[in-house]
């Protein structure tokens, strides 16, 4: 998997977090290691399918990074994971992947998006099962972290 | 959603299990209800994407009827949720949505698979954030409960 890939989802990330709810994620390392998991209390995940690929993309954020968002698009703090904030991941991670499949169809990779699925309980852990390469990246906020996987079997 | 696109699974659920395993899972009665969660200690989410549709399945064990699937296929029985059994429920996932898309092909309904994700933490719930009904089907047996979850957007 090659930056020309991997940027396209990074920088979604900052810019649908950024313009929906002013939150100004720091990007970390990216990892791309097979022991890596990725973890935390609100997750994201939807497939993708293309005609030279198929893979998945996963968000995952921390319970108090997730209401900080929500407070700061709303203006209301839930006291907990609420299917409000559940409905929020889930769109998050639409915009997401739908503003990396932009940028991709404009390099030619192209690919369709299936459903969102939203994925909850603490510390849970997600993996991927794609045959290929997988990248982890993480996020910093004060309010606490994020990450995001993407993985795709093969890039042609 | 009608039985023809419901029933695939079903079945395939039942013959993956009792193929690979030797595991007789018990069907439980379906629920199309906005505010069922499906709930369990590992579950195996995929993406589908067609021409007329796009949705998620996903299939969601107990820790331990996740452990005595593995226990009747490799004789072993891991002390709980490794990636040995991560692999073994991306794997069914796999195997049931492959299952299903074969006999939906054959009516007319063709969809394309993404690669599967396999979730892990005691108690986690899933929501499929699919526009369209969503099917909740539990499963009994006697190590534990799985069940699966079926969510298209639209089904022309």
């Amino acid at each position: 998997m090659n930056a020309d890939f991997i940027n396209p989802f990074l920088t979604a990330v900052q810019n649908v977090l950024s313009m929906m709810a002013q939150i100004e994620l720091k990007p970390g390392k990216p990892q791309i290691k097979k022991d890596d998991v990725a973890r935390g209390d609100v997750s994201g995940l939807i497939g993708m399918v293309g005609p030279q690929t198929k893979g998945s993309f996963s968000i995952s954020f921390d319970e108090n990074l997730a209401i900080e968002i929500m407070h700061k698009m709303l203006g209301e703090r839930p006291s907990g994971i609420n299917e409000e904030v559940t409905d929020m991941v889930g769109e998050i991670t639409n915009m997401v992947t739908g503003g990396a499949k932009r940028t991709l169809g404009e390099k030619g990779y192209e690919f369709e998006m299936a459903s969102p699925v939203v994925v909850t309980g603490t510390g849970h852990t997600i993996r991927h099962k794609s045959e290929g390469a997988k990248l982890i990246m993480p996020f910093e906020h004060e309010a606490g972290k994020a990450h995001i996987e993407i993985c795709f079997d093969k890039i042609s």
